[in-house]
């Protein structure tokens, strides 16, 4: 048991709007007894640590020969040339950077930022997709996350499309594919403790 | 408890080729103890009853109005006119009818033959998608499935490929597909058996 309890568990989540694979990743690392992160916990810190800035040339140095590199300059930096780097990129650069070395410290929950991508090589990491009916995402977005009916629907065509797009760019790979998980799971029929349930079996039995 | 023994629970298994999921499906029922049923049982049970000509009459005046008619009759009747639907279409329908039966009869486990799609509306049944890294399956074709390394490649590159094609031509949906699961399980890090693990907790929460 004690072995297990020391081994380095990484959980990252990917999720459809409105299927509460947010709160499955908060849940998640409570039960875990780990660091949580999401976009503006990992936005603020950057900005915190001024990481954003101090990391940038070194970053730029490493990602030259990187895929990541190739395709922010090829889909990034139209008339600029084949050196140029724009700041937002940068930014999510030194992010999954920063992602990198959250991994490195030890177990943590991590939603979104591509950060099932960015750590794809890592053993002791494992990518979860979280996805709904598309009913039981429009009424949760509408009695949970409190919108009308009206931005519900706008939320449902236009959020999992820019997830898409923002994937797509910064990975080359197709966003919400089984391929690029290991787990995922349709909360539809299940509790959000439900799902945080089979992720710990899951875990349970990847760590025997 | 007892409740929980009666309530039916019927879990269709589509898979990928190589990741093991047909043995998982196997593995499961044998578990959960109840019928087993892939396609070679099928099409024994279908050809035994004289099921496939039985039924023929009766499934061509119900199709009619239905999805997949109008699919048979779009995609497989070139130059004979709306009302033809060949032998193999009349078998397939035939089939779908009896998992229907099967479904209505009992809780069983059943693998492939679009059975998510033909059960999609009945809230007692999982739709499960066991697929795997392309390494892992070339592995287990070759070592498990005694398959050459050649014809692994090729089988690697074709098997899944004509089921996407099958399935596709049978629903109008796209194979592989997360939301046409209720869980897509990655068998590459864990057992077969941990597989079918996951999948019972999944029915132990979705039925509590």
């Amino acid at each position: 048991l004690e072995d297990r309890v020391m081994k380095k568990q990484i959980i990252t989540i990917s999720r459809e709007f409105g299927s509460g694979g947010h709160l499955v990743g908060k849940v998640l690392a409570e039960k875990m007894d780990v660091p949580y992160y999401d976009k503006s916990i990992l936005d603020r810190i950057a900005e915190e640590k001024g990481y954003s800035v101090e990391m940038m040339e070194e970053d730029e140095k490493r990602a030259k020969n990187s895929f990541l590199y190739s395709l922010t300059t090829a889909f990034g930096s139209a008339g600029t040339g084949p050196d140029y780097i724009s700041i937002n990129e940068k930014f999510f650069l030194a992010q999954f950077d920063y992602i990198r070395r959250i991994a490195k410290e030890g177990s943590c929950v991590i939603v979104g930022r591509c950060a099932d991508y960015v750590l794809r090589d890592m053993p002791f990491v494992t990518n979860v997709f979280i996805y709904a009916d598309k009913q039981q995402k429009f009424k949760r977005i509408v009695n949970e996350y409190g919108l009308s009916r009206e931005d519900a629907e706008k939320g449902l065509r236009d959020v999992d499309k820019a997830r898409a797009n923002y994937y797509k760019y910064h990975t080359g790979q197709e966003w919400g594919r089984p391929e690029n998980y290991h787990l995922c799971i349709n909360s539809s029929n299940i509790s959000l403790g439900g799902c945080t349930d089979i992720i710990m079996k899951y875990q349970e039995i990847k760590t025997k």
